[in-house]
């Protein structure tokens, strides 16, 4: 890790502070654990008490803090300073350089400038790789999938043949991209195949968990929109289209077809039934079965999901009615 | 993609179509994407608006289908026809053919004819492979596993000692064949492993989804009968035996020693506890928990999970009494 | 399998028998499947009708189980006696013994005594392996992660940098340990990652389900505590702190942040909120969303979850209401 001036730190996330001008810093760390040469920072009121006993050298707090000491640094957004100052001078880590021997990469591939290939990754006929992307060992790109640049993929992830990734794309260890979509014709007293000969698009700027599973279209394409973030052992089912600058969080699943708008929120462990459309910026709260369309903006949960206020109405009937019986 | 006269098509699904014999079709699409070289179908009514706008040259659709125009391929079940026409024509897949050099293969193993082997998979001691197996790169094989002929293994599958799998089964990637159950003895209060040395055994015509769990017996035989599809992220546990024909949709759990029938059908993130006994034909709605034994037939949702009709009056009740009180 | 005299397991597990000495047994089964060389047991009462028929050589009773004939031997806790029973003679599974030619191992990396590891591993710089740890096949251990010793880690699991693992753990096939937590800033319409620069730090004798995903810290660490067992495809969040000897069981997500004491039991899919404290000995019945802090010892069910009791009165409620109104 650098060791910077923390006159640097204020100075690129614009910041105000009043502390000593010889304090360096050389790290980044937790409210509790932070020491006098690492950097914290205080979003989440629930932690607020932990600012007076910090031992943090510098912490990033908002405009509005009320502290005496001198190692606030007052900014207007403190927990997206603190992801910047961490990006820029603390989060490196350690990733595969050049191509290994050890891969196997198929002749009628085409693998960008500067990209990082680890070993045992296998590369099938006509992939292309872009520019400075990594890919770390035991990944599986099979044929004529593409990968946009500056993107990262982890350990023994597997990418069917003909995904297509966009730019700055990260996705986690042992996700897999492309998998058949689950459908069947019955006949005969037996489910037979449908073949799933569509492909999973994804947009730029797309983060995907670990573990999670992405299928391929029947026919046509899954989509995942532009900045769409994923986050681990999510489902998405084929055809599915995921707008731009969603938020899916751990253990979601979304059936067939469903459509959602952009600025979806999705808390953990709810699913969404087939064929649904979701307008922008709805929320689902977490662990709730979406089973019917919803509208732009509107905030539902429970199973079966209904809108918020309703669900408080009937929590709180059922508290009284069941106080009442006791 | 093969370029195929419509006549053949119309024969290979003994279908009716008045159009121009001198089409031909070259792929397949959606409704919505397919172009005039492209055959598609119309099966869920909720797309029948579609049906007036699609570019598709050729539409599969019901006998009893009422439209003008000459692209309509009539026949008795539109998606199972799409779905052996697709499989008949449009779905290579590119995959491994013989065996990689930079595969890790016991001597003591046996692999079959025509098997495709690909680069950094591990086959161990006593392993058998079938006929016209595929074993996609990075599998790994573990001693003394049996796999049956004209078998796909995706990418990345870890198959666990001892483990039997039938004929035309398609393994996902990443999924997980074999692991230990969960199951501890806690004594003197720490957790000590029951050791798991039983089997998964999987019956002939199984797909099992991407990432999915399926975990050894403590001691006999976890099962997976002859036909069951199951979907991505599900997890079951060990000793359980899930009939032929089932139907298991993305993220259902099965405690041990759970039993079901044949033709069951669950839909996704629903659970169930262990040591229970479901009968054949059960139908359980998404996001339901299974507690308690489960007859023939049955249809159930909810948690607890109940019969539908006695989940339905609940939500009615519920309903009625949140307005009442507003 | 080894074939052993019944005197010798009578007296490792300090039972009381009765039968012919010359007995000898070379495995172990179930009470319906086990043979007459084979030792099976009773532990669960809805198992005893299987007694009377089982073809087992003998049988691991409670002290007090009454029965006719001369296979039993009778002891404190026939399910901890069967499984040291199963792990002292008949739970040898194979697995890779020295260090792969074909796996890749940076010069920087320290391998302990008679550590095996498989084919197309991949160990990076400054990685710790302890001695007599076992590595399977297709397992990725990134720059500076420390294993203990006496640990198996199953094949294609992924450990990113810096994680550190104690003595003794068991890792299952296609895990990941220390993938990014789901951190980000939304500014200016976009989400902006927060770089995750914490660890995670698992204590000894920890055991991890197939497919489960453990999140690094976004600063410090994510933690899970000595003895404790986590089942498969469970979520773990950033800076979450299991505590000692909890169990976690199949589909659970943990978000970010929420701290377990001790003995914690969680039955399957059910799911917390971030940023809670859940105190020792809390039990958690099947799929609940557990969304406040819980104290001590506390029983909680139901979505939201609430007192084992509170839900049962809502549960009655609910059930006679539902009647009346029929």
């Amino acid at each position: 890790m650098p060791t910077v001036p923390i006159s640097e730190i204020v100075q690129f996330v614009e910041g105000r502070y009043t502390g000593p001008a010889d304090r360096v810093i050389s790290g980044a760390g937790t409210l509790a654990d932070a020491g006098p040469e690492q950097v914290t920072f205080l979003a989440n009121p629930k932690y607020a008490a932990l600012v007076a006993s910090t031992g943090a050298g510098a912490v990033l707090v908002g405009n509005d803090f009320e502290g005496t000491g001198d190692r606030w640094i007052r900014v207007a957004d403190p927990y997206f300073a603190m992801a910047r100052v961490v990006a820029r001078w603390f989060a490196a880590r350690p990733q595969p350089i050049g191509i290994s021997p050890q891969a196997s990469i198929a002749a009628s591939a085409t693998i960008g400038a500067n990209a990082g290939i680890g070993p045992f990754v296998t590369i099938a006929d006509g992939v292309t790789i872009g520019e400075n992307s990594v890919i770390y060992q035991g990944v599986s790109i099979e044929a004529g999938a593409t990968i946009g640049r500056d993107c990262i993929i982890y350990p023994n992830v597997a990418i069917y043949d003909g995904t297509r990734i966009g730019d700055r794309c990260i996705i986690h260890a042992n996700a897999v991209i492309g998998s058949d979509g689950y459908g069947f014709a019955t006949h005969g007293g037996r489910h037979h195949k449908i073949p799933q000969i569509g492909i999973v698009r994804i947009e730029n700027d797309v983060e995907i968990g670990a573990g999670t599973t992405i299928d391929r279209a029947a026919l046509g394409e899954t989509v995942i929109g532009e900045g769409t973030k994923i986050d681990n052992l999510v489902q998405i089912g084929h055809n599915v289209r995921v707008g731009k600058h969603c938020f899916l969080v751990s253990q979601v699943g979304i059936a067939g077809s469903t459509e959602l708008g952009d600025y979806v929120a999705v808390a953990g462990q709810s699913g969404f039934a087939g064929h649904l459309k979701i307008g922008d910026r709805v929320q689902v709260a977490a662990k709730s079965a979406v089973l019917e369309d919803v509208a732009d903006g509107v905030k539902v949960m429970g199973i079966p999901a209904m809108p918020f206020r309703e669900f408080a109405r009937r929590e709180a009937t059922l508290r009284r009615m069941t106080k009442k019986r006791q």
